[in-house]
């Protein structure tokens, strides 16, 4: 960190879910001087244990007896998608700041009840982490902004995974519980898009996938969403574990990790060798002995992307940002620096010690889950459907 | 060839344009033993001169003079797209066979016009050469229709090139009369898609860019397609010489030639270079001394694809095809034999000769052209067009 440690006064932060998203977070909280963890709440007993142990700090079972520690500052929801909403206003209710897992929500009334909530109580939410605050994607968001390539006209970004393959809990495959790519993995594509653009979306209009009859689910989907400053986005997902498209990375994993090349469908061997699906998940949540993740080499990154400005295209990368403009070809590197996801930190800080309102504001979030749930219920309907911020 | 030539009566063709199109076939013709060239009709007397000179038949200076001629079976027309109904409807009436240069049309009616011709005068339509015929397309197509993968649920295809700053006629940059990409790369993608589908298409929804006022022209799309067997079709293209993807070809050109890699931008710079534009696309047509291409080293391409099927993912390139399947990754190897587009003179032998309607027909056309309409008509109507057969 170039910041002198000395002048920072950590954010007191209390968590809530110790799953595989906290276990995400881990290595950030950890190796960040800007944050804390002073608190957690999970109704496992034995990750209360564990949580007392390693920080120092009290683990409850409920949100209400977190909430009520006059020493929390903000709170960090990583439970289940369905209780972001519960979880977040409750928060708020009680004077915290909330930085939520994406999605905020799975559906545009609960996501409009936490907006409600932001002007209601005085408190901020932010939506993160996201791949919308990778290095890169922030960079080229700032190019495009500078307008020195002219008007962005279109987007397109695809990512090939094994979503569908990783251990999942039941809900996670279920749509009506907020599972499969759309709300998990759309909300990554649809945030870039809102920090490239920079603009408002418009409309959008999608198909879903459900391509393997053997473990059913939404595993994939394409869109098109179309944004007030006349920008195109084309988004298209699939999480089915067979074509890594992390090759075109050069190897390198969305966590910033390299990973070995040509080693095929690890995930897909690996659930096939799994006995009890939901202890395996749970095996990757904050358990005792559980490894912290190593700090990346590199960005994360979200696949490829390539954006099409008036004078340059752009291809933001784990490495930095390829520029195809006028004037020639330059690729523009950006090391990794400091701790992994800090961008998210930086802007928790930001917030909870200078009062500075966050980027992935509750109104973005908003907008992010109106285009998820644009993308059902344009693929139900065979329409393109308008986006629209309450008021 | 593998077949015996001394079996083979070569089809008496006849040329319509002498063009940049015809210069593309033009290695082709002079390849095969299954086609011969026995007349042409243009404009130039420049380019009849040549076209006597070179091939000793006889090049006259209407498409009425040629059609009259008794000796040639079938035309190939290679015309600007606005005279394809008319060139191709005059030569269904004097009982010749046609072979007509994609877009068949740039209006759905026109489409349709040519359609009743074929039945009316019982002469078949094939429109080629398309990156369809290309022979990765095609078995993977053969791949999908065999079953082996499950069924196949989405397809995404983009290429970004050099297409808007190629030397160019005014009106192949005007869409009014089926300039910029939709119609002549488009084209390309939407029939790539038919072939591997092997499906009607239900609908269209796209959005069309114009990205340099400098050189104003429908340079890029994006589109979702929706097939009768539940397949969906993600297509995104862009024509403005930045990013080249042929980089994700291992540096193949579209033409299945090597291109030397990192070269960038040379369309761009060359045509800045030119001072008269409509001369240096003359200079690329059937003119004195001009250069027949190279017999390529790889098949023809049309950019990155990606075919999820139930079992596997698919993505055909210039050299063969990868499959990523349940079962395991393999590269299916497809070394170029024999002629380029030798495809395409397969399928006119074959329905001069032996009668057998064509994959590529009239009918099939159709659908091309009125997806690539539905294209523009879904981004001026903001609404999700269906696609139907004219009866």
């Amino acid at each position: 960190m170039s910041t002198d440690t000395a002048d920072i006064k950590p954010v007191k932060l209390g968590v809530v879910g110790l799953g595989r998203g906290f276990m995400l977070m881990l290595p950030t909280f950890l190796d960040d001087p800007r944050v804390e963890l002073v608190g957690a709440a999970t109704t496992s007993e034995l990750k209360q244990q564990e949580f007392e142990k390693r920080f120092g700090y009290r683990a409850v079972s409920t949100t209400e007896e977190l909430y009520a520690d006059p020493n929390i500052e903000a709170v960090y929801i990583a439970t289940p998608h369905e209780m972001h909403r519960d979880n977040a206003i409750e928060a708020l209710a009680s004077g915290k700041h909330v930085l939520v897992e994406k999605p905020m929500t799975i559906r545009v009334s609960d996501a409009a009840a936490i907006v409600e909530s932001v002007e209601k109580y005085q408190r901020e939410v932010i939506v993160g982490p996201s791949h919308s605050f990778d290095v890169p994607i922030v960079e080229a968001g700032k190019l495009i902004a500078s307008g020195k390539y002219g008007r962005v006209g279109m987007i397109h970004a695809h990512y090939y995974t094994d979503f569908v393959f990783r251990p999942r809990r039941p809900e996670e495959l279920d749509s009506a519980h907020g599972g499969g790519v759309v709300f998990n993995q759309g909300a990554h594509q649809v945030d870039m898009l809102l920090t490239l653009t920079g603009a408002m979306p418009v409309s959008v209009y999608g198909c879903v996938g459900n391509l393997d009859a053997r473990r059913p689910c939404d595993g994939a989907y394409s869109a098109l969403i179309e944004f007030d400053n006349g920008c195109i986005g084309s988004v298209t997902y699939s999480g089915y574990g067979h074509y890594d498209s992390d090759a075109d990375q050069g190897w390198i994993g969305e966590m910033g990790a390299l990973k070995p090349p040509n080693v095929y469908a690890v995930a897909r061997k690996n659930l096939s060798q799994v006995k009890n699906e939901v202890t395996a998940k749970q095996s990757r949540g904050f358990v005792a002995g559980s490894h912290v993740g190593d700090v990346p080499k590199f960005h994360e990154h979200f696949g490829n992307i390539v954006i099409s400005c008036e004078k340059a295209d752009l291809r933001p990368t784990a490495k930095g940002i390829h520029v195809y403009s006028d004037d020639g070809y330059e690729f523009i590197p950006l090391p990794l620096e400091g701790s992994p996801r800090a961008e998210v930190v930086a802007e928790l800080y930001a917030l909870v010690r200078h009062g500075m309102s966050p980027v992935h504001s509750a109104r973005r979030g908003y907008v992010n889950v109106a285009l998820c749930e644009g993308i059902y219920e344009s693929f139900r309907s065979k329409q393109r459907v308008e986006i629209r911020m309450s008021d």
